[in-house]
Parts: C-alpha cells; structure tokens; sequence
C-alpha cells in the first residue's frame, strides 16, 4: 500500500505558527514532533513507499521532516499552486500503477490510538481491494458545524451532507447514524481514475495532460504552473465521492482532530498549570488553563486564565480561549502591517 | 542651583522592561523619552549644572541619553555598590561648593504639570537660601500603602509617617494634612552636610573619607568598592530629614507618581483600543482597555481586556491590570529559568 500524504494548505487559522511557507503540520509542537511527521510515523508500519503532494512553497520545510530511513521510498509532486484535492489525488495516482492501493491522507490531522487506527486501514484496505472507493467517518463527538458528514449503515454510505447549523449538527450527533467526514480515503489508483474520469471528466482530462506534460518534459521535478492553472479546482468530495455509486465508509472510533483553530489545539496540548515553575520556558502565578505556545523567550504571566498565548520570533498572538475563529479576521488587521508577517 | 539626579535602584518592579542594568528610568517609552531624559528637560531652564549618581552598571544607559549639549555641565559620580540614598546625596553634597544649592531628584519619577513643578522648585529654592532642608510633599490623591506620609501645616513639618495601613491612609487623605514622601529635596550642599554630621555622625565620616580617597588616588572616575562598604546603608529619610529640626515642606500640587508598578504605569499611559488597526505595532479585535509595551513584533489580540502586556527580545510578561505587585514574586520564578533574564 502507498501512504499519499496531501501537504496543501495555507493553514492560517493558526498563525502565527501556521504561515504560507511553514504550515501548521510543519510545527514541532507535539512534543517536538509535526503532524506531518506524525502522519509519515503512523503509517509506517503497513507503508511500502510515500507519494508527497506538496507546494514548492512548503517542499523545503516538507523536506526537512522527512527521516533519512524513508527517503529512498518516498517521491514528492510538487505543485507549483494549489488545485484543490481532486486535483492532487489524480496527479499521485497518474503517477502509481493501476492496482496500487492508495490511502490517502491529509498531512496536518492529529490522530491518537494507533490500533484503533489500524484496525480501521485494514477494513479500508479491504475495501479498496475489492475496487471501492472508501472514506473515513469519524464519530462525531460533538455537534461540530465546520465538518461535513456522511450518513451511513455499517459500511454502506446512505447520503453525504454539507456543513450543517449547529441545530441540525446536534441531531445528528444525537442519532449516531452521522460521522465526520474526515477527509482520508483509499482505494486503488485505477478505481479513482475510472470514478474521476466518469464523473469529474475535465479534471481528470486536465490532470492526464498535466501529468504528460510533465513526464515529457523530461524535468520529473514539477508541474508547470500553465497546464496546473488548466485543472478544475474542486474538492475530491465534491468531484467524486459524492457522485460515484462504488463508495464505502469506514466508522472511526480513533481519536481525532483536523485541528481547525487554536480552540481545537486548546483540547489537543498541555495547558499552563498554576505555580508551574520547572518549565524552562514560562513561569506563572495565579494563572492556569492558558495555551502557551512559545519557545522563542520566556514567558511569565499573573493572574491571567483561559488565554491561548503564541509566541514566534517576529509576532505574538494573545487572545481568549472560545474565541479563536477570530484569528481569521484579524490576520486582515496583521497583513495591513505587515503583508510578509503571513508568508 | 546644581541638580542632582539619583540614578540607582534596580527597579525589577517593572521587568522585563526594567533590567538591573537598564532599570525603569532609562526605557524610553514615554512618546520615545525615558524618565530619566524627562527629569533632565524638566529642569534645564534653572539648572546651572548636574551630578548624576549612578551605578557602573547603569552608566552606559545612562550616558546614552545625556544630550550632547548638556555634557559639559555634567559630572557623574559612579558607585561600584549602592548604599542608599543617605550616602549618594552625602558624596554630591562633598563633591560641590559648600553654598551651592542642591535639588536632588530621583531619576525615575513621572512629573506633568511642568509651571506648577517649577513654581514649587522655586519656593523650595527660597527655603534653602534660608538654611533649611526642604522635602517636597505630594498631594496625597488616594490612600497609598506603599509611601511614607508627611504632616504638615504650609511649610513646616510636623511628623514624619511610615508607610500606612489602609484604614491609617484613608484618615490621611481624608485629613488633607498629609503629603506623600517623594523623595525629592532642596537644600545648600554646607546645611544637608551639617545635619548629616550632627544626626549620622558615621555615614557623614565614612562617606567623606570615601569622597578624599577618590580624589587622592587622583582617579577621579569611580569610588572605591571596599570604601563604600563602609558607610551605613540608610535612606536619607531616616539619617537625616526625620531627625533634623530645620526641615521644610513644599506642599505640591503637580501630576506625580512614582511607576512604583505596572499599574502605576497603566494610569499613566495610553491603553489599547478596540479595532486600533492604524498602529504598526499592534491589531486587535474586541479587545481594549489592555496596556501594550512592545515594539519588537508584531502584536495581535481577540477578546482580552485589561491585560498588561510587556513584549521584549527575550522575555514577554502577560498579567492582569490590578495585579501587578505580584511582578516581585514572579521574578524569583524567572531567575530560576534564567538568572539573566534580570541583569
């Protein structure tokens, strides 16, 4: 099986670690680690190689993270603008052979419970070798309104739904019959194309082209950005799962975040604790339950509870906890500023 | 009348601005003027000289400001250990002419209201000619537990108060008898050095040989580490002002306060304001009322109010307005991450 790991994204809902060049699954926060490393360790155990689908942009920090052990495994498409994912998943599978079963992934989702995981890509695996196109949903633990869902009985997918209000989102939480739709799929190379080409036929005409061109050109290294621009840009929900009639769910009990914003990396990461003073790096009185992303200096607070504080070399971001969604807009107000602060 | 500026004191109430080699009188946050250029400019139009007495590890930060024009009229005297204020005024006091009239200031007050100031120096200046040693009170505004009080009728003393309880501050304010002790005074170098004599036999002995040893050793720079460790460690409230019988007090009216704390600074400084977005500095959304001292990135705030916020190149203090006599205590914390963090 090939691991494709899809590095698109600006990521800037978590600026200012998240920037245009060093996305949020490129910072170490982890206990040191990236979700793009995570994501490449997860899956190392049943991966035979790696296809990165990564922006030129990002392809130096993408590069750094990856282990000397894997190199020799792992090939990167590099996009020199963005297409959305329909767009990337046809290029990685142009670029695998035909019954090469692909589990595709995004690179920047948290994911604990490594067995329960497991577990979960064997049924999928399983799937796609029976030349279905399979999703993840994830059980959803609350009625989040920024995710899609998908119904579904057992493995059998009944409906895809849009992002819904928070009262429909709570129904659905409520029925158990509704999952996150989490944005992971696997199926084999040549069951996406045929689904790809028959419901989406521009973007897997364009990508066909896209792909030639490059392989023609001699120059394996990138794809020009003329025959890129040609590509429609559509989700591969949009494009494909929604439409084919050969799709399969997976419900997911593992773990997970798409962590979307500070609020979800709030859950995610230790918290200040009051009178914690062995750190290294903060120092407290009076405060707790404070987000403290930091590392570039010391940081001391007093009698202040429920911030999400981050620290970079050349900007510090302070706000309270509940309320990050906000990050958005204010990164309008940060551009004014200064446009490089985004890069 | 020769101006004598007190520079010591580590001011670590106001870290991470605040160093103990760049304390609070030297940070330049003042519309880009320390308090130290302030108490200068303050006093050009009647200052015929001035001694500044500061610690060698100050004295970098401190020639710094000193403006090019004022060099000349300028002596220093560096001590390599403070000894407190008794022994810094006594050293200016044997380094003028014994007729010269002395106002010694501390370096790091804020003082507004520049015509009431000067018409008070003036009336403290008139009791000096005359022999006395003149204090100036302030007008007690609320009932401070961190200052010494003064009671007086006009002009003269009648009882020198430590620092107050609440319930004793409040009876203060509300008798209006009762000035804060500034720790400003005015007085000819012959009279303080008679009193001093008289009230502090040993300080007046151990700083005046202090005094004769510089100046033999013809290095005319510094004094002596080991001489200095022989004067008593006193303030000169209590050497000298609270025993004498020729003490004067010029009840004054002007804006002061004493950045004894970051909330003494919040009431003093502009404050964040909601939507602000035209700062280069600074954006924020649904945030005000929060003191902002940075400068060296970029700062962006949701939905924090009444922060203070202390942004330098290798600390950053967040804390809430109200709170900040806990600064004391937290520096403990910071000195075991990293004792230079307070040099």
């Amino acid at each position: 099986m090939k691991t494709v790991i899809l590095c698109g994204g600006s990521g800037t809902r978590l600026w200012p670690i998240s920037r245009k060049s060093t996305p949020k699954q490129f910072a170490q926060i982890f206990d040191g680690e990236s979700l793009f490393e995570k994501t490449i360790n997860r899956n190392k155990s049943f991966s035979n190689s790696y296809t990165i689908v990564v922006n030129e942009l990002q392809l130096p920090a993408c590069k750094k993270q990856i282990l000397s052990e894997l190199e020799q495994n792992t090939d990167y498409l590099i996009e020199p603008i963005g297409r959305n994912t329909a767009a990337a998943i046809a290029l990685a599978a142009f670029a695998s052979s035909s019954e090469e079963i692909l589990l595709v992934l995004p690179s920047d989702h948290l994911i604990n419970d490594q067995s329960v995981y497991e577990e979960c890509v064997n049924q999928a695996k399983e799937l796609a070798v029976k030349n279905r196109l399979v999703t993840f949903g994830m059980e959803a633990r609350y009625p989040e309104t920024g995710f899609g869902y998908i119904e579904a009985d057992g493995n059998t997918v009944k409906s895809f739904k849009e992002k819904p209000d928070l009262e429909t989102a709570k129904k659905y939480v409520e029925s158990k019959n509704y999952y996150w739709n989490s944005g992971m799929f696997c199926f084999k190379a040549k069951t996406f194309l045929t689904q790809l080409k028959q419901h989406s036929p521009e973007i897997f005409d364009q990508a066909e082209a896209t792909y030639k061109k490059r392989k023609e050109s001699g120059n394996i290294t990138d794809f020009k950005v003329e025959e890129m621009k040609k590509i429609p840009s559509l989700s591969v929900d949009y494009a494909v799962m929604e439409k084919s009639p050969i799709v399969s769910v997976v419900p997911s009990s593992f773990h997970w975040s798409d962590l979307g914003s500070f609020d979800a990396l709030y859950e995610e990461l230790p918290k200040d604790e009051n009178g914690n003073t062995e750190s290294e790096e903060y120092c407290s009185i009076n405060s707790k339950n404070n987000l403290i992303l930091g590392g570039k200096r010391v940081i001391a607070t007093f009698d202040v509870n429920e911030l999400i504080i981050v620290d970079t070399a050349d900007a510090l971001l302070i706000g309270k906890k509940g309320e990050s969604q906000k990050v958005k807009e204010l990164l309008q107000y940060v551009e004014k500023i200064d446009e490089k602060l985004l890069k």
